[in-house]
């Protein structure tokens, strides 16, 4: 890299090391923590908050940035900071400091509010915090907002940029239009109930950790524990931790959020480790980012051939839960499509009615056509109408999912729009390498590297369009996502 | 307080704020982060030590304190404000803060190449790293120290203010001459071998976890987690963090440091929560902090009146390895003197000659009379000399002990003066209240009513000194602690 360059590298360090310690506190405040910390440690996040917000927004990245663009030439990681250094510091400029760091207080205390409000299943207890967090976001988007630009579009391009409503709108569209006759044609046939499978959650913890080194997790830099509700998290390359849960009666739970969150964390750790502590360092997009995730949860991990080489370990290490179960009876049952309440336990069918709930509030809570005292009827209203089923009380309703505790407003389309470049990479990946024969021998090794080669190794300095017209040869396209899950379900 | 006082403690937050980021990074690495974070995560560590140091020594600091100064009538609290603060800003104001950061970075980095060097039993592995830390630390002291000051006492200074080589010669030179006879005396009559108690360690985990509790330990305000080298560490009040250990083979060193760490933690947890995130947060010297873990560990800890109504409960948990034990042999075995090894497994009567190697030894490095290559001989030496016993390898010699890893030099002694300390405080809560009484009923409230009255809740805001006068009606005093060990161990 050239001087200026590496002067506005060097000036942001402050910023990546300020990041290094939020994601940390991050971490530690869904698994670790205990249950009162919150009330001071989220006053120290809002002020490192506020002190990364001043490292990365000032006068001197303006200047440095200035110097910058006049470069010509510029290679891929230096075109990439800029747009990277740009996005982000476009996000913060016009919003006042103090509130951002009151606000990054709030969302720092607020995941305790909503675990309490839900281990008590009371919406109640949450709301005033909800309805806090909902006008920060209100506000700081108008701030933000071009000229006659939607404010939820504002927020939407956060996580993925270009995605904005009328992307969506239609994306959505097409997949209710598509899910809902198949999912009516599936309730045809009444499905048996499952039997509880009951697995201690010490032998869980042990089996998960197999599974997770399995895909290719590596525990020299990473970490795997638990919390209430399955996340990602990073410091850099280096020390990327999956935190997965595990419940006795329900062993298939805890399998599939660790083959979720290590999809993210493979990705991850594969990052270039130049990267690391720079604006570069970190995921892309976020739909990319849970392409990733979905890609090993679903495509492959519920697939029959990722199974054959391990599922002998799984009978063994849980005899009475498995023992008596084939592999197809097992593969059947993580692959039955139903309509339920629970979006992370949620078939890979009925998944994306789960975010299309939640994409319509969001969008009507930041229009305000739809007020935070009114959600979980709302709710309860669009899950009865979209998928059949009525959440009994806020716990497996309206408080199910952190996201909004934690400010995230505009994350949820990410899911499913990671689902679709999932399966557009699969389609591509399917026609380039033996994949189930790999997936029968138990060797993810091509696997890993054909998603290091293409997606993981770039962290941010390709963009997700970029990557999908590179690897794939086409811009994205959803279409890949509908054929994959007629072809699946439409069996 | 007042309006000087209050524009001092706010711009004296970002210092805190980032206080706790730097706690809570050395807790992660040492309990969970994953075995190559460091060399990234140590760069992160370095800078924004180097952001704390800015956030203290600066002009605005200079001016506030010289207006508060100014101020008469001064409150207690206004008083210690000062008094600590004086004390940061003159340890780090002489140093140059690139240096201050290198050094932070380095230390960061240390104890995880301490810990591979252990692992391997290797000295020269850890040597390069060590002699660096030497290096840092004679050039620092050399840079604060007063005219004529020996560096060693500018580092004493930082963890016990007043106890000077001056005070800690003739100190050890006391406890020397007292132990090693009745050292002597008592290896005359061989004891017989100890059978080895075997007890899985999740059982462990489980009573260790009953044990923290029933000290008073509150588990809403702080969690127990597992490390190489068992430590405490606090975020503020409402987050302090145990890490103990467990092995398989000794379940009774985990026992005791979980009594220990949680003396301690349960000073950080009693003091005023007012002063949570200022400077008057956290405890005061390290002498007085190591008495309170001393105190719970050895002097009621290691009593039968602490067994006797829990007892049972270890029986019942490990009925292989204790069944048979009845408690009288239990408090025998946990109290027998005889020269060994390990620091933190030693007993209370030869516990202080551990000290007394580490004290000469650290004395001589910042002399410059002994170097870092021939540390393992020195050790090995002075081991054969004081107490009999020679180490094997590095590991059981001076590889032992993280402290020099995480760049505390200085800090040993506190743990002598912490016994010393724990005795006084003991002769005088004896006379205040049925101790022993109170002990078999299972009541530990009142006890931990006149630490937290007389010691705990004071925080920085009273000195080592204050506290023992106002306490005991003395200054300090070693005299107590000679006469604790013989009347103990002289029968």
């Amino acid at each position: 890299m050239r001087e200026s360059f590496c002067r506005l590298q060097s000036h942001l360090e402050r910023a990546s090391a300020l990041g290094a310690a939020l994601a940390l506190f991050s971490w530690d405040s869904e698994t670790l923590a205990p249950k009162k910390a919150a009330q001071y440690t989220s006053k120290a996040v809002g002020i490192l908050s506020g002190e990364m917000f001043g490292a990365l927004v000032n006068d001197a990245t303006r200047e440095l940035m200035a110097l910058c663009e006049k470069e010509t030439d510029l290679s891929l990681e230096e075109k990439a900071l800029l747009r990277v250094l740009k996005k982000q510091f476009e996000e913060l400029e016009k919003l006042p400091r103090e509130e951002y760091e009151a606000y990054q207080e709030l969302i720092a205390k607020a995941p305790s509010i909503w675990n309490e409000a839900k281990e008590k299943q009371d919406f109640s207890l949450f709301a005033p915090a909800l309805k806090q967090i909902v006008e920060y976001n209100r506000r700081f988007a108008a701030l933000r907002a071009e000229k006659g630009q939607r404010p939820y579009d504002v927020l939407l391009n956060d996580y993925e940029e270009g995605f904005t409503v009328d992307v969506l709108d239609p994306f959505f569209a097409q997949l209710k239009q598509e899910i809902v006759p198949l999912l009516r044609q599936i309730e045809k046939n009444p499905q048996p109930e499952l039997p509880v499978r009951r697995c201690s959650v010490e032998k869980q913890r042990e089996f998960n950790r197999f599974l997770a080194e399995y895909m290719g997790f590596d525990f020299d830099r990473g970490v795997l524990g638990e919390t209430e509700h399955p996340f990602t998290d990073g410091l850099h390359s280096y020390d990327v931790r999956i935190a997965t849960h595990y419940y006795e009666d329900n062993p298939e739970s805890g399998i599939f959020s660790t083959i979720h969150e290590g999809g993210h964390a493979i990705y991850e750790q594969q990052i270039n480790p130049e990267y690391n502590l720079t604006l570069l360092g970190g995921g892309g997009g976020c739909g990319l980012h849970e392409s990733q995730s979905r890609f090993f949860e679903n495509v492959i991990g519920r697939s029959k051939a990722f199974w054959k080489p391990i599922y002998s370990k799984l009978q063994d290490t849980f005899p009475e839960a498995f023992g008596e179960l084939p592999l197809d009876g097992f593969i059947q049952e993580v692959n039955r499509a139903q309509a339920s309440l629970i979006r992370t336990e949620a078939d890979e069918l009925t998944y994306s009615l789960h975010i299309l709930v939640r994409y319509e509030l969001e969008k009507e809570l930041m229009e305000g056509s739809v007020q935070v005292e009114d959600l979980p009827r709302a709710w309860n209203e669009k899950y009865t109408e979209y998928l059949g089923v009525t959440p009994q009380n806020d716990a497996e309703g309206v408080l199910q999912d952190i996201h909004w505790a934690s400010g995230l407003f505009g994350y949820f389309p990410s899911y499913a729009l990671g689902s679709a470049i999932a399966s557009q990479l699969f389609a591509c990946m399917k026609r380039e390498m033996p994949l189930e024969k790999y997936l029968e021998e138990g060797n993810l090794l091509p696997i890993r590297e054909f998603l290091r080669e293409h997606v993981h190794q770039w962290g941010k300095a390709k963009t997700t369009g970029e990557i999908l017209r590179e690897t794939t040869g086409e811009d994205f396209d959803a279409r890949y996502y509908v054929e994959y899950l007629k072809e699946k379900f439409g069996r």
